[in-house]
């Protein structure tokens, strides 16, 4: 399509889409004898094979034709139903009109920068934050405006400044952030939202990882804080929140949701028609079948118990092959955490190197929308095997 | 929310964006005494549940994990080669490379429209055209330009004038038109893909129904137009083609594609991953799994030869009870007429007495981007019952 003149085609909307050379280094890790750290992935060995063929086959059998049709593009009733059951507590009343079913917490992102950010506008993330949040709003927002963190997440007293340039939405993720792992505490969470209400600006609430929590006390949520710092009406008012099934059930199925008021339900809802209709009505159903089987409370423990010992013997091996040649965290939960290598180093540099001695990493400046962040690289502790968690560590020792 | 000031928040993007008043009127279609024309919906009795449970089965079995896991934005392989292998037809050769999976033919749509469409761009649509892609692009683009249609669909013949305006994309359906239900002819084809390669414009052509022809010759893709014209390099130059699997197996499993040149599938990959990382991975095998047993070739003549004979019922009940009072096309496939009444008719006003007597419809104005067509209204035929359906026609002439 070359003589289409590309550069007329995509126009600015486009050429803000980068496609990441890392990203196309690291398509070797699919090779076997790489131990990867790159991904997000959950491990895949845990997933529970008989009880998904056993609620499929039940909702086919049960629904019929009509787990397999269109479907409504706000979700099925009955999913929207136990979302908002299961977050109407500590104060938060959450109904069916505050839920819309999404393709994946990546869909809630996406349609949130549609619906919220225009070419003058600006969004405050954490810098470093999630990577496909950046990839986005990237397309509509004027933008970023970065907010610091240290260990215990987003600096919530930076914020009052930043907000004077009148950002439209501030992104958060509250628990076990991706990349740094850290978990904003309770006093931060409440200064969050109380600015929000006095600045008037909306915050994504994303919260993909907040059951993966493997110690130390569950914290909040805004939207509960919202509730609890009351008087709005109609609630919520400033925060949205999203969620999603992809780490405490199967990514393979892509069903997420995000909860906000009705009006902005309303109108993500319209953006998402236009975007895939609706969510597959098969996954939905399926996801449904699985709660109403507990199995949640069945498979979150085995989860937490998995990924909390993949994360110990991480920082066990870091310990021991890295010790005092750089930084890192301990997280609580989650996936990921951050190691910090003195400043002379160059993660996306040393990348090819760890490719070579067979292990990989995604280097800290991909989530960094300046080019911050060099001698920074992120790794997920979810997906490797116990077994290869120490050579990995070992190996990545062995360049540094 | 309102608090947030609405009118800043949602600018103009959201401000394109419409409800269309039409659509919560048609929400008493549920009502089971209502014989509904309104949606454009498969016959959900006509499913067949066995084989989908039997596919999903032996996928969950045979892939285990990997069926559930995160999958690439692409799509996965073996599908994306199934698409390959079955449009390499008539000189056209496709691969992998020109092959992303998406989210139902609506995804195809809104990525295209993200990718090619600016606030200075023109596009050009059939007037009246498909509903959600009106909805899709029109937060995109500057300006639609509509070109006229007659009972063999687009009038290719008017489009030089059109052209001139230097529109980067062109929409078209040529197999049995959503709501017009026609067919673009031979000699349309041959020379809507000669014009977009003398202008140098891109033509989106969506086939969401062409297997489903219930008589008559089937017609080549603009693809395959496009590889006979040839000297094109690389193929696909021009035409962008969206497919799926939404009318030929299930719309619940959200499985489309669309082939086009690399470059173009590697930006709308690109928003893609933005838009919602991946299309679900075990409705991607299961689809597969159902090509692999052959099932195509087994169900679609079963839905032919059904829907088939919808039409034909309702073409004769048209003439029994309607007869001279209006005007309709014979569509050889799809699941669309459209009927023109006298100019006097208003059929969004007309829409509450119908619903009344229990018969749904869409009023024609609804797939006009510039309140044309208010004396017709599009029925379908696939969705209701073939015992319904005389009566449903009786009703909606009661009223007339």
């Amino acid at each position: 399509m070359a003589p289409m003149k590309w550069d007329e085609l995509y126009a600015k909307r486009m050429l803000r889409m980068r496609r990441s050379a890392i990203r196309e280094l690291l398509k070797v890790t699919r090779r076997p004898e790489v131990i990867s750290f790159a991904g997000g992935l959950p491990a895949a060995e845990l997933f529970p094979i008989p009880q998904v063929k056993e609620a499929v086959g039940q909702v086919l059998q049960s629904l019929g034709g009509k787990s397999l049709q269109y479907g409504e593009t706000e979700g099925i009733p009955e999913l929207r139903e136990w979302v908002a059951r299961n977050f109407s507590r500590n104060g938060a009343q959450i109904s069916s009109e505050n839920v819309l079913i999404t393709t994946g917490a990546q869909q809630a992102l996406d349609l949130a920068g549609r619906v919220f950010l225009n070419e003058t506008d600006r969004a405050v993330v954490e810098n470093p934050t999630y990577l496909a949040l950046l990839s986005a709003w990237r397309p509509y927002v004027g933008e970023f405006l970065a907010v610091p963190s240290d260990e215990n997440g987003m600096q919530v007293n930076a914020l009052p400044e930043i907000l004077k340039k009148r950002p439209k939405l501030i992104y958060v993720t509250p628990n076990f952030q991706n990349p740094q792992g850290t978990t904003l505490t309770r006093e931060r969470r409440e200064k969050l939202v109380a600015l929000s209400r006095e600045y008037d600006v909306g915050v994504l609430e994303d919260n993909p990882y907040g059951e993966l929590r493997y110690n130390g006390q569950a914290l909040p949520h805004l939207l509960e804080i919202e509730a609890a710092q009351g008087k709005s009406s109609p609630f919520p008012e400033h925060v949205l929140y999203s969620g999603t099934f992809s780490k405490v059930l199967m990514p393979g199925l892509r069903v997420g949701w995000v909860i906000a008021a009705p009006e902005v339900i309303d109108k993500l809802g319209m953006a998402k028609q236009a975007a895939d209709l609706h969510t597959s009505t098969i996954c939905q159903y399926t996801a449904l079948e699985l709660l109403r089987r507990g199995f949640l409370d069945e498979f979150v423990p085995i989860l937490c118990k998995s990924y909390g010992q993949r994360r110990d013997l991480m920082l066990s091996a870091l310990e021991k092959h890295v010790g005092s040649r750089a930084k890192w965290n301990r997280p609580e939960g989650g996936m990921f955490l951050l190691v910090t290598l003195p400043e002379k180093y160059d993660t996306a540099k040393l990348l090819p190197r760890a490719l070579e001695q067979n292990v990989a990493y995604v280097p800290g400046e991909e989530f960094h929308f300046n080019g911050d962040g060099k001698n920074t690289m992120r790794l997920n502790f979810s997906n490797a095997r116990p077994e290869q968690i120490e050579e990995g560590i070992r190996r990545l020792a062995a360049i540094l």
